[in-house]
Parts: structure tokens; C-alpha cells; sequence
């Protein structure tokens, strides 16, 4: 495995994972934390399995409040590499200012956009999908990867497949992003076998998806190469770009426009959105698949169950015992404990809003 | 409401009640804890409501290990009040010392054993069924204390009521003691109207008491004498007593003997055996009986609930947050915390076992 020469990784280090509350917060969300337990952030994690493709071309783009932790936890990325956004303004501005200093820089450059805080069991697989997206950016295409479904999950975007790109073996054109779809439309997508998971990776030239950018907001993209050309406007400029997801700024629209392509992959991936997703992803990697018992995130000598599944974190380091309850999530931690259940995992943000509105913003 | 000459009120404080782990531990069980947020602590409760009746008429049995938290629990009474079982040796011991202590000092006394642990929501009902009691006691009767059983429990022993007690209106002889009941026998028991629970009291002449124990046990009764005759006498005789409930040994007997009788009676008790019997109990005095939404013990600011019902004991000081959770019983306390149900609340002592069994006495 060797590294790909002018390949730049891109992640953008956002996102408050709320429905992780209380192991992510404001103040050290999800992509700071190890949700493993391999020892690894899951932003150290994103780092680990990219670096092998591209050395020490790599860049961050996060908030000023978790520059000093990203940069503990990534000793092997310079600081210079470690971009500041003055504020959050989603990840069309975060990805797009990434874009215009590689442009600046490296005019042969291809970046791939990877999230911080994704787990993937085979980052060989990963990898191998990377090299094929960036044969295919080369080219001028905007490559994404369309994760095969393993579920008719709700909580995820799709990929529409199109024809079969020519002389790239298994790369498919993207006739369309879809969001969020019921559990019915769900299914209807995987029996089609013409769907895959958007994992909300890009793979493309940074002039390339620059220029996509300007034939919907050619301010957006003037804005963002202005900073890059004079890093000393960022304060200035930054607030005036606008809040919007990558997805609806430019891949929408570009795949409708012919231009988007997509590397068809399995490699064992999740977002952990929530602690349903994270329990699942535990089940499987530390029993097997066997969910006759809790499962534990942490030390397994701090629990004691009797006749429970689910998951628990004690990460107050102290005892938590549990009994009779199935699909329980317990996270206890220094000033915080939360006790639901997997069919609530979603509900978690409320207590976060609930906190927030009761002016305990300090917990979250 | 004044006192009643020569009637003493004995208080046998002792038992882990381990299902009420991790709130109640033996280093500091059941009877010491607030278990009621009145700020009073289930001890100091039962020494309110028996003080008006018996001024500094007051004896404690207690183990060495909680003889310094009675002692500063009860003001009160006189340290040589207290007085120290050097083991643990089950209900007749500890009672059958205090009345053979008592006996030696006061010729006319009458004495009640009432519970260290229990509840009485109307301590003025109380007080009058005891002060019938001791009328009754007076002459001669080993008298209970039975209460209206307001459902079937399954919890508890049961008194079947005899014939009424001449010249006492209400007093009936006890026809048999029976141990707790099935649900279907106990539906059965409160049909027939002729069953109240057994409550664990007992108002008696102390005499009438040690020569009940001596019918069946005649050396059993004669070292409990002796060292009422020859305290120092305690630490070589006490090791050799029977270990042996006071229902067996005298209460259930004397019944058969037609030597008990029972005052009926009706005062809000409950003996707390378990999270689901506190829950119901704080739910009827914290909400007037509504059960929508969690009751606290405890600050109800540091609970943050959604579409959750039972009973959150924040007594680690930290936040407890839950979410989608019916009957859920959550105890959190600084080195241990225990998530189970209403319906498991009899399990929590299988936790004290296993925690034993992996070397962790010392959270028990």
C-alpha cells in the first residue's frame, strides 16, 4: 500500500453528536472520543486508516474551541494544517475553504472530504475504494462512495445509481442524492439493488468543486478563493459565506447536472449517530453478534447484570449495576448520567434542548 | 396525647435490607437512611412517633457497628440506652434481652417492639392502637399490632382475626400467624375480611414474654435472665442463644395456645422491603397518587425526565437523565448505581450476592 502522490485528505471536524449526550458534548463532542474502545478517537481513527494514502497531506478544518484537542490528538498533523473556522457555517463553507488553499497550493491536487467522527470496520477496503475515486476525480468527476446497504436504515441518505461509467470497472453515474427516506421507501430501495448509502464522502479536484459551487453561487466560490489567496480576510469574509451542506450546494445539483459519479463499496461503515447505532456496532465487534447480555464500553469489572441487554458506559469509573431490563442504555459519567432505552436513542437531543432551556448548557 | 407510666418502647435496629442496595449497605442500612425526604431518617421517624408515649421510656438493640450513628441519630436517648448486641442472633434475642433487662427494672412495665424501619403515615392512629395495646397487655396478653391490608400483598405475613376480646371493643384473639401468601391466597385472605398484615409489633409485659419463650425454650429464657441479673455475663452467653425469629419462638405458639390477641388497625404502614414498595409510597405522598412522570427522592432539579415513570434517587449530587422509561427505578449514589424496574425490585439483592461473590463487599 503506498501512498497516492498530491492526494490531500480533507476532514471537516464539526458537529455536536447530541444524540450521544452525555459521552459527546459542545465541549468535547463525538470525534474526540474513543465510542470504540480501541484506544482511539474517532477522529484519530479517520487519521489512522487515511494516512497511509496520503503521508502528511492532510488537513483539518475545525472550530477554535477544539483546535488545542485535535492537535493533541493528531501529533503527526502540523499546526498550519489544522484550519480554524471563526464559526460554524456547515460544511459547504468548512470543505469549500479546504478546497480553495489546496487549489492555491497544489494545482494537481485531488482532495477527498472524509467526516471525523465515521467508524469503518476494513480500512483496507476503504482504501481501495479511495484509489479507485481518485482515478476517477482525475478526470473531472465528483466522486463520492455509496456504501452497500446492509438495512433499510431510515437514519441515512442514498444514492441513486445510474449507468455504469466507461472504463472505470463498477463506478456507476449518480442519478440522484436522496434523503432520509420511510422505512418503507427504504425497502423499496434496497430490493432495487440500485441503491447505496450516502457516507457523505467526496472524492474530487479542488478546482473542480469550486467551480461547481460557482454555477450555483459564484459569490460563494469567489469568497472562498479570496481567502485562500489572503488568509488575513478569513475573520472578515468567513461570516458572510453561507450556511449550507455540501450535499445541497453542490452535489445535488451537480449530479442532476450529469456530474457526479460513484464508487459502489462495502467496508463495514457507520456513523454512530445515536446509541442504538453505536450498540449495534459494539454488539457485533466486542461479541460476536451475541446480544444475550449488556454489552460494555469501558470496563467490563465496573458492570453487573442480571437478565439485562444493551448497552452500558461506566465512564464515571464507578459500579453500575443493572437488572431486568432489555435494550437498556446506561452512560454514567463524572456530572452526568443517562438512562434510555435503543428505541429512544433518538429522543436523547431533547434532554440536550431540555438542559439547554434550563440554562445547564454547562452539561451539555 | 400524654405518656403512659411504665410502658417502654423497644427497638430492635438491625437488618442490611440489601434489596434497598445500593441506598441501604450494611455499614449503613436501611434504618439509617432518609428514606422518605423528611429529612429524618427511618430510626428517628420511629423514635418521633413512639417519644410522646414513652418520654425517655426508649431502648435501642443494636450491632457494635451502628451503635455511634444511633447514638448521634438519637439525641435523645441515653447512651445506656442503647444497647449493643454483640452479634447478630435474629429477633428473640435481641428483644428477649431488652425485656428481660426490662423486667429486672420495672415489675409493672409494659413493652412495645416496634420496628426500626417501617413507615406510619398517621402516627396519632398509631399511638392509639398502641395505647389499646397496652391496655390489653396489661392483662396478661402477648398483643400484635394488624393492619388493614389495603391490597393482596405477597410481601408480607398475615394475622387471621378469632373471636373478639371481652371488654375490649375491636381486640380479637389471633387464630394463627401465617407466612407471606401467595396471590391467590392472599386475594382469598383479604375477601374473607378476617386477615390483617403482620407488622412486626408486639406490646407485651415483659414476664408474660420470657415465660411464653421459656414453654418452648426454657434455657433460652433463663440466659437471657442471667444476664439481665449479671450484664457482664453478655459477651460469654449471647454466642450460645438460639438464632430464631420471635414469630417462631413465642408469637405463633402463643397463638396456638389462644394467648395472643390483635389490635386492628389502620395508619399508612409500610416496611419499605423493596424500591417498588418506596416508589409506591413516594408516589402517594409526593404526588397525591399521580403517577405520569418520575418521583424524585431527592433534588428534582437534578432530574431530567421524558416519557419516563417510577422512582430516580439522585444521590450522587449529579444529573440523571431518562428517557422512554416506564417503572424504571434508577439509584445513583456516589460509588454505585443500580438501573432496574418496579418489577425487578426483588432481584436487587441478587446483585448484593454477586457483588459479595466477586470480592466486592465493600460497595455492600
Amino acid at each position: 500500500m503506498t501512498a497516492i502522490d498530491s492526494f490531500w485528505a480533507v476532514v471537516p471536524a464539526g458537529g455536536a453528536g447530541t444524540r450521544l449526550w452525555p459521552l459527546s458534548r459542545s465541549s468535547a463532542p463525538k470525534f474526540l472520543r474513543d465510542l470504540t474502545g480501541t484506544g482511539r478517537s474517532l477522529l484519530q481513527g479517520t487519521y489512522d486508516r487515511l494516512e497511509p494514502l496520503v503521508l502528511d497531506r492532510f488537513l483539518v478544518v475545525t472550530g477554535a474551541a477544539h483546535w488545542d484537542a485535535v492537535s493533541m490528538q493528531l501529533p503527526g498533523v502540523a499546526a498550519e494544517a489544522i484550519v480554524v473556522e471563526p464559526s460554524a457555517r456547515d460544511s459547504m463553507a468548512a470543505i469549500g475553504l479546504a478546497a480553495a488553499m489546496l487549489e492555491a497550493r497544489d494545482p494537481d491536487a485531488v482532495m477527498g472530504s472524509f467526516p471525523a467522527d465515521h467508524v469503518i470496520a476494513d480500512p483496507d477496503a476503504f482504501r481501495a475504494a479511495v484509489r479507485t475515486a481518485i482515478e476517477v476525480a482525475h478526470e473531472g468527476w465528483l466522486v463520492t462512495v455509496g456504501i452497500d446497504p446492509t438495512f433499510a436504515s431510515t437514519a441515512f441518505g442514498y444514492v441513486h445509481l445510474g449507468e455504469q461509467l466507461e472504463g472505470h470497472p463498477g463506478v456507476r453515474a449518480v442519478r440522484e442524492f436522496v434523503e432520509k427516506p420511510s422505512v418503507e421507501v427504504a425497502e423499496r430501495y434496497l430490493a432495487t439493488g440500485s441503491y447505496r448509502w450516502n457516507a457523505g464522502m467526496f472524492v474530487v479536484r479542488p478546482a473542480v468543486l469550486l467551480d461547481l459551487l460557482a454555477q450555483g453561487d459564484a459569490a460563494f466560490a469567489a469568497s472562498l478563493r479570496a481567502i485562500a489567496a489572503d488568509p488575513s480576510s478569513l475573520e472578515a469574509v468567513w461570516p458572510t459565506l453561507p450556511k449550507i451542506a455540501l450535499d445541497h450546494a453542490v452535489a445535488e445539483p451537480a449530479a442532476a447536472a450529469g456530474r457526479v459519479v460513484v464508487v459502489p463499496a462495502s467496508f463495514g461503515w457507520d456513523d454512530i449517530g445515536d446509541f442504538d447505532s453505536l450498540a449495534t456496532l459494539l454488539v457485533d465487534t466486542t461479541s460476536g453478534g451475541a446480544d444475550a447480555t449488556v454489552t460494555v464500553l469501558g470496563d467490563p469489572a465496573l458492570v453487573e447484570a442480571t437478565s439485562a441487554t444493551g448497552l452500558v458506559v461506566p465512564a464515571a469509573g464507578k459500579l453500575v449495576a443493572v437488572v431486568g431490563l432489555d435494550d437498556v442504555i446506561i452512560i454514567d459519567t463524572p456530572d452526568a448520567l443517562l438512562v434510555t432505552t435503543r428505541a429512544h436513542a433518538q429522543d436523547v437531543k431533547q434532554i440536550v434542548a431540555a438542559l439547554k432551556e434550563r440554562g445547564r448548557a454547562d452539561l451539555t
